[in-house]
């Protein structure tokens, strides 16, 4: 019997493991095998990695992925948008499956917040059967009810793992804190989700966008994507001469939306310097516990701001990325996000050459 | 020639002084003065006495006021709403004149935010002719271009300062982290303000509010006005208690929006624990700086939370209150708060009533 | 083998007939059988007696259902809430199914309006098996992803059928065109929607209601609800006289909101003309297509409105409405609707005295 | 003494005539002279013309102006932005001044709809002095509140002339009826208003927008503009078959967004078919009352829609259009608009010309 081979985080800071795991059988009612194409290095796997999130390991890890699907199981016959599915089609899925059923789900309508999310390549443990629920692996076995979504022949799989996990999480946060045509918008942080969260303001029509952040080579990526102003935190010497520079870039008075895409606690003082009086300042970074702050909440009451978090996305936002890759230009720069890839066994390279800062965007093509 | 008398705040933490001023002429264009009815001891007050903000002395206190009319300057003949004026109307005034002119008035619609805000009874220097800009006068001469209020026969002098600007003030704020109808509500504090939200939570529909507060006789008026739940801060034993409290109270996760009108810190990231996940937390007790908390931002992503700010009130909240006193029974509750009542002689002796939290609301009859 | 008993509308304009379908089998996976305790007529069913919808007869009639837990199927273990569900619990059901796929499900978050939307007592023919689909019944057989409600012990029968399908549309409706504390309404039509929607505004705290329509017992009712100024279309002496008169009560300018709940096409023009600048008109009541009226859209720009549309409702509604129910003291007064009531073998005689708008609210107690 | 020449409209459907008038004095306290340096022709002065609104005449038309000041009457020293304003300056103004005090401008937010409001070009009496009330002259006398813009120098005046009212227009419509970035838009009509709201669409995002109408020369504009499809009404051959080349571009269910800048109330029966349900149904076109249609009413209901109106704009449209302009490529777009050139002498041939739909934009440079 054929085995199918996967890159494993077994112990936290150690190198991922190739292991191989049995053939699945036929996908039950719902379910499919797909074949992986194509896996992004998302910087929440540096992160697993480090064991700084509760999850459980063995992990397959992988949460952006495109494949091919092989087996479909009974009664999945289309797509989340309805479209015919079919074995051999490109398809990519939302990372996530909720329970459609509790408190957040059906009376809150936060389903980002379902009591009973689970991820692929992040809440699964490799060790018990199926194993294979995570991207950095040569096949995957989509459970039922994953919302998958079939590729347009048009679309590149380099521009749906360029913007990876970071474009949807960007949607869904900007969702929440609008950034409406006009406006000057300082995105904090030009990793992966301070390039998505420009690229989705810029396309719901900011005039005036500034990304502070580095190291050079990011900069000038965002410059690419269409940053009106870049400061590099490195060069700017000091919080007070970064705060001048994007005062001078918004009219003096701080800009409609400030979007934290850092991580660092100490990113929201700062961004909140950023924010005009009665603006919006979206923490959109603060995906891990990376400990607290000194934080004056006078602040808040007395320059009438709006502090929005935002956790996760919903398949929709799946779906508005993808429609938005395929309808612009984006799809270009985010493909051209890509600059390194790796075989499977070199999936430790990989991860490393992320967590190393040296990469735009790092995928694995098993 | 007469003279008018006021209480000034000469010196921080020092009684109030009883001095006299001249009787200013007949009154300019679009300016009025009003013979003082009733002045309000506001908490803000007490703030000030304290040299707690930055302000001019000596100042004549006061901002919460309902005077009579004595004389019109010329061209004004209309209140704020255009109902006509004339010497001998009851009327209440916003206490704030913005230049409606400036970044904040015109392009980002935030007046309250005015960079040329001036308050009654908080940025005038009573040195300064005409003197008398604040309520602890027997007479007040307002400004062209203050928003004006004649008070409708049935609305009682009581309601509208026993209301003051605490009932503006959250008017505002509730404005700005919405409160729907059905939603379960927690109030932080039960002092004016807090008993203000709770008004207006309730006429919005809550249909559970809980307030947290104390001491016991303002508890009790928050369950007057129609607090389901209240929780003793002092008699309950430490955040855990309160929040397991709270939780009961809310279906087990929290509450929709969760109000602070605390104005200590720490009542903040209490509050965050009371909120349930894609919840509101309206900071509106923060008037004051009073220093910062250890705060942790992952909190605000993780639970997807709207923390919003909202700083003092325009004309038309003045509008809404006065509209909400006068067409339902808060009229009476909020008449009934006054509990204490001096003559202009005893100002200082109003303001340390407040200041020791005797009482209900303390006014200023003169 | 035992029998069923339901009214069945068999030819439309002709009496409901008495017919007796097999006792069913064991439900099937998530479905449940209930024993039906009270079944609300609603102003539909008399437009689908009329014939005046498209739907498949023979149909056992009735959408608006308090029912008895007989039997649960495999997997049902749980009410929409998450509550746990037995036999013998008392519940109720939205009365749509909906499919949670299509275009207007997934990706326009328009359930109301899904592709493949059924609702029982409306969608079914009683023809085929189970039969059972309809509220005019003994039991009724509700599917797989039926949102079933466990009531609570407090909250009586009578409330929640004598609310009905009026009140769920009307919490719909209001989402859609909110109504702010403090505005002043209009509700065009006394009949079970214009009450009901007259209890939603007054809980969202509208200070001001007015509601036009008639006969005199139903004005006397919306008075028992709250209406501060009652219209009888027939006693005003026209348009004219009507629209004077709201506008006496509205300030001059006409309402905030106006909610059309009348079904005729004439009341949206009407609607209109009560209606201040700048105010939202929700068109509420046309659910059935009643024709065209003579229409001038420069009223819609001039006045710069805002006319909104709405649909049936999603479970949550019916969630919100148990809650407003259940929490408040309207339960006593949508209770007190209920004026008339029926046995099963009498359903015809239920309908007509609906029809006739005798009644308050009509029920079937099988 | 010199005078000043002016185009007047003494009769409506007869020539414009050329009127001399007295050069006038020195401003009054806030007031100013300006040059005319190029007045647009707008649509709305063919309805003027043709006598189709209710005005005084004579009338120098033209409320759509850049002028250079010429002499600054006392205090006026500073432009709505706050930027300082000086004799030379290129400058444009909101061509309406509101009140500031009536229902609508305070009580309920809707400056649009101002009980007092007056507008350059259209409500003022040239018999009357100052006479000089309209942009069809050599220059003109600005009232005191007058929102005056100091024009960038690097934004050409054609930009400004070339957008005209039709973009100030279509910011605020589109406030109203907000596009959202990725949605689908179709724009009924391709003449100024359609082309304005074609570029807002665009520049909020929109991935798909569709624009209805004709000559051939005015869709290739909005191609030229970004029109993703464009439809011939002329050439497609029915409603019919329209409506299926709309559904065919958005995916089957109609655009997200559609509206309506055509003015002939049929085109508003047409957009309600190109309308998703639940989607935004913007009545931009109306502006004359051109007469009412047959409508039913449930559309409205059963698509569940919201139907939106928008009156004029507001100053702080005017600075978003600049903004727009200066910040973006629209200005060239904008600019190459206009396509006709007239002398102040041949006004009437200049109204003659937009009146036959033979220009892109006419322009008097007098």
């Amino acid at each position: 019997m054929s085995a199918v081979r996967a890159a494993v985080l077994a112990q936290f800071e150690q190198p991922l493991e190739i292991r191989s795991y049995p053939e699945p059988g036929a996908p039950g009612p719902g379910e499919a095998l797909a074949r992986v194409e194509m896996a992004g290095i998302c910087g929440t796997d540096v992160h697993l990695w480090l064991g700084q999130l509760a999850i459980p390991i063995p992990v397959v890890l992988g949460h952006e992925t495109v494949g091919r699907m092989e087996t479909l199981g009974p009664g999945l016959e289309k797509d989340w948008r309805g479209r015919p599915l079919q074995p051999g089609d490109r398809v990519t899925w939302a990372s996530s499956i909720i329970c459609g059923e509790c408190y957040y789900c059906r009376q809150k309508a936060q389903p980002t917040r379902c009591l009973n999310r689970k991820a692929y390549g992040i809440s699964y443990n490799a060790d018990e059967p199926p194993h294979l629920r995570g991207g950095y692996a040569e096949k995957i076995l989509l459970r039922a009810g994953t919302a998958i979504f079939r590729i347009p022949d048009e679309l590149p799989t380099e521009a749906v793992v360029g913007a990876g996990c970071a474009l949807t999480t960007a949607i869904h946060g900007i969702e929440r804190a609008p950034v409406n045509w006009g406006d000057t918008v300082v995105i904090q942080g030009s990793g992966p989700v301070g390039l998505a969260a420009l690229a989705v303001a810029l396309q719901a029509g900011a005039t005036r966008a500034i990304v502070t952040g580095g190291p050079a080579h990011r900069l000038e990526r965002a410059r690419e994507f269409g940053a009106h102003v870049t400061i590099d935190v490195a060069a700017a010497a000091g919080l007070a001469e970064r705060r001048r520079q994007v005062l001078d870039a918004t009219g003096g008075y701080g800009a409609d939306v400030v979007i934290e895409c850092v991580g660092h606690p100490d990113a929201v003082n700062e961004g909140l310097e950023y924010c005009r009086d009665g603006g919006r300042f979206l923490v959109l970074g603060q995906y891990a516990d990376a400990g607290s702050i000194s934080f004056n909440p006078h602040t808040v009451t007395r320059k009438q701001l709006q502090m929005i978090g935002s956790w996760g996305f919903e398949p929709r936002h799946v779906d508005r990325a993808l429609g938005l890759l395929n309808e612009t230009g984006w799809k270009h720069r985010f493909a051209r996000q890509i600059t390194h890839r790796f075989a499977l066994d070199r999936a430790d390279e990989a991860l490393q050459t992320t967590r190393q800062w040296i990469s735009g965007k790092t995928v694995i093509v098993p």
